[in-house]
Protein backbone atom coordinates (compact mmCIF):
# COMPACT_ATOMS: atom_id res chain seq x y z
CA UNK A 1 0.00 0.00 0.00
CA UNK A 2 1.46 3.80 -0.83
CA UNK A 3 -1.52 6.15 0.23
CA UNK A 4 -1.51 8.50 -2.98
CA UNK A 5 -2.70 11.61 -0.72
CA UNK A 6 -4.72 12.46 2.43
CA UNK A 7 -7.97 12.10 1.99
CA UNK A 8 -9.76 13.87 5.08
CA UNK A 9 -9.22 14.54 8.69
CA UNK A 10 -11.70 13.06 10.91
CA UNK A 11 -12.28 15.91 14.24
CA UNK A 12 -14.68 14.56 16.86
CA UNK A 13 -16.93 17.48 17.90
CA UNK A 14 -19.49 17.83 20.71
CA UNK A 15 -21.65 20.20 18.58
CA UNK A 16 -21.62 20.78 14.76
CA UNK A 17 -23.04 24.00 14.61
CA UNK A 18 -20.70 25.95 17.20
CA UNK A 19 -17.63 23.61 15.03
CA UNK A 20 -18.82 24.69 11.59
CA UNK A 21 -18.79 28.60 12.58
CA UNK A 22 -15.68 28.09 14.51
CA UNK A 23 -13.84 26.57 11.44
CA UNK A 24 -15.59 29.28 9.00
CA UNK A 25 -15.35 32.29 11.63
CA UNK A 26 -11.83 31.74 12.57
CA UNK A 27 -10.21 29.44 10.26
CA UNK A 28 -11.86 31.08 7.02
CA UNK A 29 -12.81 27.64 5.60
CA UNK A 30 -16.02 26.98 3.90
CA UNK A 31 -18.71 23.85 5.09
CA UNK A 32 -19.85 22.32 1.33
CA UNK A 33 -21.79 19.49 2.95
CA UNK A 34 -23.48 18.04 5.49
CA UNK A 35 -24.34 14.72 6.17
CA UNK A 36 -25.90 12.23 8.08
CA UNK A 37 -24.02 8.65 8.54
CA UNK A 38 -27.14 6.79 10.07
CA UNK A 39 -24.99 3.37 10.52
CA UNK A 40 -22.49 5.21 12.12
CA UNK A 41 -24.23 7.32 14.11
CA UNK A 42 -22.88 10.21 13.33
CA UNK A 43 -23.76 14.13 11.49
CA UNK A 44 -20.58 14.99 9.50
CA UNK A 45 -19.64 18.53 7.68
CA UNK A 46 -16.70 18.79 5.29
CA UNK A 47 -14.57 21.77 4.60
CA UNK A 48 -11.79 22.05 1.39
CA UNK A 49 -8.66 23.23 2.15
CA UNK A 50 -6.07 22.22 -0.73
CA UNK A 51 -5.91 18.56 -1.74
CA UNK A 52 -7.51 17.40 1.75
CA UNK A 53 -10.69 17.73 3.41
CA UNK A 54 -11.77 18.12 6.88
CA UNK A 55 -14.21 16.27 8.39
CA UNK A 56 -16.31 17.07 11.53
CA UNK A 57 -18.27 14.84 13.28
CA UNK A 58 -21.17 14.95 15.74
CA UNK A 59 -22.26 12.09 17.77
CA UNK A 60 -26.27 11.03 17.03
CA UNK A 61 -26.52 8.59 19.80
CA UNK A 62 -24.57 8.13 22.80
CA UNK A 63 -23.46 4.93 21.83
CA UNK A 64 -21.84 6.25 18.75
CA UNK A 65 -17.93 5.70 18.90
CA UNK A 66 -17.74 9.17 18.55
CA UNK A 67 -19.33 9.84 21.83
CA UNK A 68 -16.98 7.26 23.18
CA UNK A 69 -14.45 8.89 21.25
CA UNK A 70 -15.05 12.41 23.26
CA UNK A 71 -15.86 10.55 26.98
CA UNK A 72 -12.48 9.34 26.81
CA UNK A 73 -10.56 11.69 25.35
CA UNK A 74 -11.60 15.00 24.71
CA UNK A 75 -13.01 16.44 21.48
CA UNK A 76 -10.32 16.69 18.96
CA UNK A 77 -8.79 14.73 15.91
CA UNK A 78 -10.40 11.67 15.78
CA UNK A 79 -9.18 10.25 12.54
CA UNK A 80 -6.65 10.41 9.49
CA UNK A 81 -8.27 8.52 6.30
CA UNK A 82 -5.52 7.95 3.29
CA UNK A 83 -6.95 7.81 -0.38
CA UNK A 84 -5.29 4.30 -1.50
CA UNK A 85 -6.66 2.83 -5.01
CA UNK A 86 -8.40 0.26 -3.49
CA UNK A 87 -9.89 -0.18 -0.07
CA UNK A 88 -9.94 -3.89 0.00
CA UNK A 89 -6.43 -4.34 -1.10
CA UNK A 90 -4.78 -2.11 1.30
CA UNK A 91 -6.33 -3.78 4.13
CA UNK A 92 -5.37 -7.07 2.80
CA UNK A 93 -1.87 -5.17 2.54
CA UNK A 94 -1.68 -3.65 6.01
CA UNK A 95 -3.12 -6.69 8.02
CA UNK A 96 0.17 -9.13 6.33
CA UNK A 97 2.27 -6.38 7.23
CA UNK A 98 0.56 -6.35 11.36
CA UNK A 99 -1.67 -4.03 11.30
CA UNK A 100 -5.00 -4.93 13.18
CA UNK A 101 -8.12 -4.54 11.01
CA UNK A 102 -11.42 -2.69 12.49
CA UNK A 103 -12.96 -3.62 9.06
CA UNK A 104 -12.02 -6.72 7.13
CA UNK A 105 -13.69 -5.41 4.06
CA UNK A 106 -14.62 -2.33 2.38
CA UNK A 107 -17.91 -0.76 3.33
CA UNK A 108 -19.74 2.46 2.51
CA UNK A 109 -18.95 5.30 4.05
CA UNK A 110 -19.73 9.74 3.93
CA UNK A 111 -19.35 11.12 0.62
CA UNK A 112 -19.97 7.39 -0.64
CA UNK A 113 -16.57 6.40 0.06
CA UNK A 114 -15.42 2.80 0.07
CA UNK A 115 -13.54 2.97 3.80
CA UNK A 116 -12.04 0.57 6.27
CA UNK A 117 -10.10 1.06 9.73
CA UNK A 118 -7.01 -0.19 10.80
CA UNK A 119 -7.06 -0.41 14.88
CA UNK A 120 -5.31 2.11 16.56
CA UNK A 121 -3.12 0.09 18.92
CA UNK A 122 -1.74 -1.37 15.90
CA UNK A 123 -0.73 2.23 14.11
CA UNK A 124 0.73 3.62 17.11
CA UNK A 125 -2.29 5.36 18.64
CA UNK A 126 -3.14 6.93 14.80
CA UNK A 127 -7.16 5.96 13.87
CA UNK A 128 -6.30 5.10 9.95
CA UNK A 129 -8.88 5.24 7.85
CA UNK A 130 -7.88 3.46 3.94
CA UNK A 131 -10.39 5.06 1.32
CA UNK A 132 -11.29 5.04 -2.33
CA UNK A 133 -14.40 6.30 -4.72
CA UNK B 1 -6.86 33.87 7.44
CA UNK B 2 -7.82 31.48 4.95
CA UNK B 3 -5.28 28.99 5.12
CA UNK B 4 -3.91 27.17 1.50
CA UNK B 5 -3.41 23.49 2.77
CA UNK B 6 -2.23 21.72 5.56
CA UNK B 7 1.62 21.37 5.57
CA UNK B 8 1.57 18.76 8.08
CA UNK B 9 0.05 16.64 10.42
CA UNK B 10 1.95 16.45 14.44
CA UNK B 11 2.04 12.52 15.16
CA UNK B 12 3.36 11.97 18.77
CA UNK B 13 5.32 8.73 19.39
CA UNK B 14 6.89 7.17 21.94
CA UNK B 15 9.88 5.80 19.54
CA UNK B 16 10.89 7.20 17.00
CA UNK B 17 13.13 4.67 15.47
CA UNK B 18 10.05 1.76 15.59
CA UNK B 19 7.60 4.73 14.09
CA UNK B 20 9.74 5.40 11.20
CA UNK B 21 9.47 1.60 10.33
CA UNK B 22 5.96 1.71 10.88
CA UNK B 23 5.08 4.44 8.36
CA UNK B 24 7.77 3.09 5.74
CA UNK B 25 7.01 -0.36 6.26
CA UNK B 26 3.06 -0.51 6.51
CA UNK B 27 2.30 2.63 5.41
CA UNK B 28 4.33 2.92 2.79
CA UNK B 29 5.68 6.33 3.26
CA UNK B 30 9.37 7.31 2.94
CA UNK B 31 10.93 9.57 5.86
CA UNK B 32 13.25 12.00 4.10
CA UNK B 33 14.34 14.04 7.03
CA UNK B 34 15.14 13.62 10.95
CA UNK B 35 15.56 16.71 13.12
CA UNK B 36 15.97 17.57 16.43
CA UNK B 37 14.43 20.88 17.52
CA UNK B 38 16.56 21.66 20.70
CA UNK B 39 13.93 24.47 22.39
CA UNK B 40 11.05 22.25 22.20
CA UNK B 41 13.18 19.08 23.36
CA UNK B 42 11.75 17.08 20.22
CA UNK B 43 13.21 14.63 17.62
CA UNK B 44 11.07 14.95 14.88
CA UNK B 45 10.92 12.55 11.06
CA UNK B 46 9.17 14.12 8.32
CA UNK B 47 7.16 12.17 5.46
CA UNK B 48 5.81 13.44 2.57
CA UNK B 49 2.19 12.40 1.16
CA UNK B 50 0.70 14.47 -1.66
CA UNK B 51 1.13 18.05 -0.82
CA UNK B 52 1.17 16.90 3.12
CA UNK B 53 3.96 15.88 5.25
CA UNK B 54 3.42 13.59 8.11
CA UNK B 55 5.98 14.75 11.15
CA UNK B 56 6.61 12.31 13.82
CA UNK B 57 7.52 14.08 17.51
CA UNK B 58 9.50 11.76 19.95
CA UNK B 59 10.33 13.79 23.35
CA UNK B 60 13.83 14.22 23.89
CA UNK B 61 12.81 15.28 27.74
CA UNK B 62 10.55 13.72 29.96
CA UNK B 63 9.01 17.40 30.37
CA UNK B 64 8.69 18.00 26.58
CA UNK B 65 5.08 18.83 26.08
CA UNK B 66 5.40 15.76 23.56
CA UNK B 67 5.93 13.31 26.77
CA UNK B 68 3.40 15.16 28.74
CA UNK B 69 0.85 15.11 26.01
CA UNK B 70 1.42 11.30 25.54
CA UNK B 71 0.88 10.81 29.40
CA UNK B 72 -2.60 12.29 29.10
CA UNK B 73 -3.95 11.37 26.03
CA UNK B 74 -1.24 8.71 24.79
CA UNK B 75 0.60 8.31 21.65
CA UNK B 76 -1.66 9.82 18.40
CA UNK B 77 -2.08 13.16 16.65
CA UNK B 78 -0.68 15.75 18.34
CA UNK B 79 -1.17 18.94 16.27
CA UNK B 80 -2.34 20.07 12.71
CA UNK B 81 -0.37 22.41 10.64
CA UNK B 82 -1.90 25.16 8.38
CA UNK B 83 0.34 26.99 5.77
CA UNK B 84 -1.03 30.94 5.93
CA UNK B 85 0.77 33.82 3.90
CA UNK B 86 2.06 35.22 7.13
CA UNK B 87 2.38 33.96 10.38
CA UNK B 88 2.15 36.67 12.60
CA UNK B 89 -0.62 38.39 10.51
CA UNK B 90 -2.79 35.23 11.03
CA UNK B 91 -2.30 34.79 14.32
CA UNK B 92 -3.10 38.43 15.22
CA UNK B 93 -6.88 37.69 12.85
CA UNK B 94 -7.36 34.27 15.50
CA UNK B 95 -6.70 36.14 18.12
CA UNK B 96 -9.60 38.95 17.12
CA UNK B 97 -11.83 36.25 16.48
CA UNK B 98 -11.52 34.64 19.89
CA UNK B 99 -9.12 32.42 19.62
CA UNK B 100 -6.41 31.93 22.25
CA UNK B 101 -3.01 32.47 21.56
CA UNK B 102 0.02 29.80 22.72
CA UNK B 103 2.48 31.95 21.17
CA UNK B 104 1.95 35.93 20.62
CA UNK B 105 4.67 35.98 17.82
CA UNK B 106 5.91 33.55 15.35
CA UNK B 107 9.01 31.69 15.87
CA UNK B 108 11.44 29.11 14.50
CA UNK B 109 10.05 25.82 14.22
CA UNK B 110 11.49 22.28 12.47
CA UNK B 111 12.27 22.73 8.93
CA UNK B 112 13.13 26.09 9.66
CA UNK B 113 9.00 27.67 9.57
CA UNK B 114 8.05 30.42 11.06
CA UNK B 115 5.45 28.74 13.20
CA UNK B 116 3.06 30.21 16.09
CA UNK B 117 0.56 27.58 18.33
CA UNK B 118 -3.21 28.40 18.99
CA UNK B 119 -4.64 26.83 22.23
CA UNK B 120 -6.56 24.17 22.21
CA UNK B 121 -9.24 25.09 24.46
CA UNK B 122 -10.41 27.75 21.73
CA UNK B 123 -10.18 25.72 18.66
CA UNK B 124 -12.58 22.78 19.95
CA UNK B 125 -9.83 20.47 21.05
CA UNK B 126 -7.42 20.55 17.67
CA UNK B 127 -4.06 21.74 19.04
CA UNK B 128 -3.42 24.16 15.97
CA UNK B 129 -0.42 25.34 14.18
CA UNK B 130 -0.09 28.35 11.99
CA UNK B 131 3.04 28.45 9.81
CA UNK B 132 5.37 29.95 6.39
CA UNK B 133 8.07 29.66 4.94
Amino acid sequence: MTPSKIEHIGIAVKNLDEAIKYWENVMGLKCYNIEEVADQKVKTAFFRIGEVKIELLEATSEDSTIAKFIEKKGAGVHHIAFKVDDTNQALKDAEEKGAALIDKAARKGAENLNIGFLHPKSTLGVLTELCCE
